[in-house]
C-alpha cells in the first residue's frame, strides 16, 4: 500500500466551496479509480488556513501515477477541484 | 482534536536507527504526554527516502505546543530521536 499525501493551497474565500467540491469529487470520481483503497480528508492547516491536507491510499504507486493520473477520471477530478487551487498542489508518496 | 503532521529528514544511513528509536520514544516518552490521542507512523517518502512523515493527534493545540513542548518529556523525546535529524523537522497542525 502507498499513501499519497497532498497539500493544496486554495484561493482566498474558496474554503467552503473547495471542501464541498472535494467531497463531491471523491464521491463521484475518485471512488471509481482502480486500486483505490481509501480517501482521508485530514483538514485545514492552523498555521496557514488556506492550506488543506488530504491523503489517498492506493494499492500500488502506479495505480496513482499511471492508472489514475493518465485517465479521464483525473481530468474530471481536476475540473471539479482545480478551480479552487492557488497554485499546483504538493504531492508526495509514502511507503507505510 | 488536532493532528500534528511532522516531516523529518534523517541523516544518510540513519533510517533503520531512526525507525527503531522513534518507536522507542513513542512507547517510553510520548505515551506519557497529557492530551495525547494517537501516534501514527506513516512511513518514508518514495521521492525522498530520507524523509519520514508521522502524525500525532492531540486533544488540543496547546497540549502539543505548550503542554508537551515545554515539558521534560519533550527534552527526552528529542534526545532519543533528534540525533538522527538532518536539520529541523517541519511541523504543521491540522484541524479535522
Amino acid at each position: 500500500m502507498i499513501r499519497e499525501v497532498v497539500h493544496v493551497t486554495v484561493l482566498p474565500e474558496h474554503n467552503a466551496d473547495f471542501e464541498r467540491d472535494l467531497q463531491r469529487a471523491v464521491t463521484e470520481i475518485l471512488s471509481q479509480a482502480h486500486g483505490l483503497i481509501a480517501f482521508s480528508g485530514i483538514g485545514w492547516c492552523i498555521e496557514r488556513p488556506n492550506v488543506y491536507l488530504f491523503t489517498i491510499d492506493w494499492e500500488t504507486l502506479e495505480d496513482h501515477t499511471i492508472g489514475f493520473r493518465e485517465s479521464e477520471l483525473f481530468t474530471k477530478w481536476r475540473e471539479i477541484i482545480g478551480v479552487h487551487f492557488d497554485g499546483p498542489p504538493t504531492v508526495e508518496h509514502f511507503s507505510l
